[in-house]
């Protein structure tokens, strides 16, 4: 069966179309600046194609990408019925969903309410996924939620220490982000240790321009970095991560900002761009700190030193670790990262095989020492394949 | 020689008298409602003194101490010059003291000056200390400040993923409180395991109304949950802790709340009380939760499990840990906290005593079983025995 994995915004529209005979990529592709313009860019075998289209709405989006299926030079298939289902990424699912769901109108309203219930809009997706019923009305749809793998934590874990009301009425609690990428490399580690995932204690830390960091206790979420949004936790691109509470008000009140507006400071100001000054780019970070600029160096110790204490936090949470899985763009490919944020550890059990950890760049490895109690992977990331995989799953029932 | 110890705010002076002979408490009291009224609270040997006094200044507390002191059924020394000199608690040093200072003037403008630097305001205890000097003029007097012993703490672990501007405008950085206590109690139990602080990884957990949890690394501070404020870090009796920033602001823009008054609904409606719904006071609380209280039980777990990932997080910190020490009025007396803290923590060498630890109360006790890696303590507190200490150390100096 063929599958098309959407992952959309308000406005962007990134687009996977797998074979999931053998999992492989036919072609993939982004339909950007939906609303202020329009370009697609598009890669398949052998062929690449960079177009200004004129995208006034998703719904002009899909149709681009349905051409672009089915004819000229990018052509893979003759006709829309040879596309089995369409999976479609949603950040929040909140406390809504905590399970992949094939799309009816009423699932549709569920998404667009979340945004009352959670600053994390959905708004992009829902008008994603209309646009993409009416261009595609006979295609069966999914929903994955980056929030569902984290639906099984418990109240301790999720709950805040602001008052009681706050979660009744506000829906303020923690839901956890990336929860594709921490249940697909959760999942793919313990099939590369030729293990259960149900006989295991991971700590998945999925590290990028977005990063955090799950604990899975055989197979189950009990505890994660992020957040009410995708905020707390790890120091990140252009995110704080976690900060004390009484220096945002305190920040506030000292600049002048409303709360939309510290909210935009901490979200796109912050992070490794607020500290190095640099970039928000962790390899423009790194390059900066060799060449000896101490916020670029700060900035990178930091990011290294809250991985080990989360490491840490996340062992106590479920009584060690059989393995420490290292994800996404900073967690695949940046070997100083992961062997500062495992330094120092051999107390509870990590060490890493620094010579070999130097050399793995975005690939599965172990990279921990023979005599590491704790194995730890380098495990590269597949979301769209994950969501594929679900949507196959579920359409076939 | 006789030291007095005094811990002032801005409506209260509470103080100690110590003969450090013998390091013992010759009497003990409390000037409260300073500003709004007047009543001192006194204790020593076999007396016992409530009495309302008018007290519309610092100045007259310190007026009717000294008569305390000096006459009548309450009278321990003749006169002022039998007092060798006095031990005065700050609670924010900022960065720009380290350690304990003999006081002068120029010290005094400094500590008023802090309230431009931080929002923990010293401006109580700059009244009482030029109060103080204006009563007993002829006594030495000494400054010890609650966030000097964190005054060790690496950039990577002080500051927040904010800004730099931040850190060198607004001085927005982690401070960390209850200094005293975690030195104090971190001696302690080296001496009680006849080691040196020096050889020793502490963990030491101060929990009481207020709570911080510290990680001593060879005698050093190397980190600490609170904080710009005494906010962050544990679930507190009225304090949330730490909290995911984005669900402050959030709060605000749905409730219309200020800076200020966020602040306010952090500190003063959170924590323990704003979980339970029944009291800021853990007694209250546990009990609650043991006839059934299912927001009591949640403020209950949340507690020991957030202790529990701090431990786990600091022993990440410092490569493993020799001891872990309970301290403070919820550390020293709720067994319960610091067995859910400490409960399935045999992977990272932590094994409690259990029934050892159910009759601990307010003692020094190693409640660790036999073949725990890691030695847990419960260690009394005695902030006021190490400012006396201190001083006594300075004066003779």
């Amino acid at each position: 069966m063929l599958i098309l994995v959407v992952n959309a915004g308000s406005s962007s529209l990134k687009y996977q179309l797998l074979n999931m005979e053998d999992e492989s990529v036919i072609c993939k592709g982004n339909c950007d600046r939906i609303g202020i313009g329009g370009h697609i860019s598009h890669k398949g075998d052998g062929v690449a194609l960079e177009q200004d289209v004129s995208f006034p709405t998703h719904t002009e989006a899909f149709e681009k990408l349905v051409e672009v299926l089915t004819t000229g030079d990018t052509k893979v298939i003759d006709s829309l019925s040879e596309i089995g289902a369409i999976g479609n990424r949603i950040v929040q699912g909140a406390d809504v969903f905590s399970k992949t769901e094939i799309v009816t109108d009423e699932v549709i309203d569920k998404i667009e309410a979340l945004a009352e219930l959670a600053p994390v809009h959905n708004h992009g997706a829902a008008l994603a996924l209309r646009a993409c019923k009416s261009v595609m009305p006979d295609v069966p749809m999914t929903v994955v939620f980056d929030t569902a793998f984290h639906a099984t934590m418990p109240p301790k874990a999720y709950m805040f220490g602001f008052p009681y009301e706050d979660y009744k009425e506000l829906h303020v609690r923690k839901y956890g982000f990336h929860g594709t990428s921490h249940r697909f490399v959760s999942s793919a580690v313990a099939k590369a240790m030729g293990r259960d995932v149900k006989d295991l204690r991971i700590v998945t830390c999925h590290m990028g321009n977005g990063s955090s960091i799950a604990a899975v206790d055989h197979g189950k979420v009990v505890d994660t970095t992020m957040g009410f949004t995708p905020l707390d936790g790890l120091l990140m691109g252009t995110r704080c991560g976690a900060v004390d509470a009484s220096a945002v008000t305190y920040i506030m009140d000292k600049r002048g900002l409303s709360p939309k507006e510290m909210a935009d400071y901490m979200n796109k100001k912050s992070g490794l761009l607020g500290i190095s000054g640099i970039s928000s780019d962790n390899r423009d970070v790194s390059a900066a700190a060799r060449e000896g600029n101490e916020r670029a160096k700060l900035a990178n110790e930091m990011l290294q030193y809250q991985t080990k204490k989360y490491i840490g936090a996340f062992m106590a949470a479920m009584n060690g670790a059989d393995a420490i899985v290292f994800t996404g763009g900073i967690g695949e490919n940046d070997s100083p990262t992961r062997e500062g944020a495992c330094r120092d550890m051999d107390a509870l059990g990590i060490k890493l095989d620094n010579e070999l950890n130097a050399t793995i760049r975005g690939k599965l490895a172990k990279i921990s020492a023979p005599d590491s109690k704790v194995e730890v992977w380098v495990v590269p990331t597949n979301e769209e394949l994950l969501i594929a995989r679900d949507t196959l799953a579920l359409v076939n029932g």
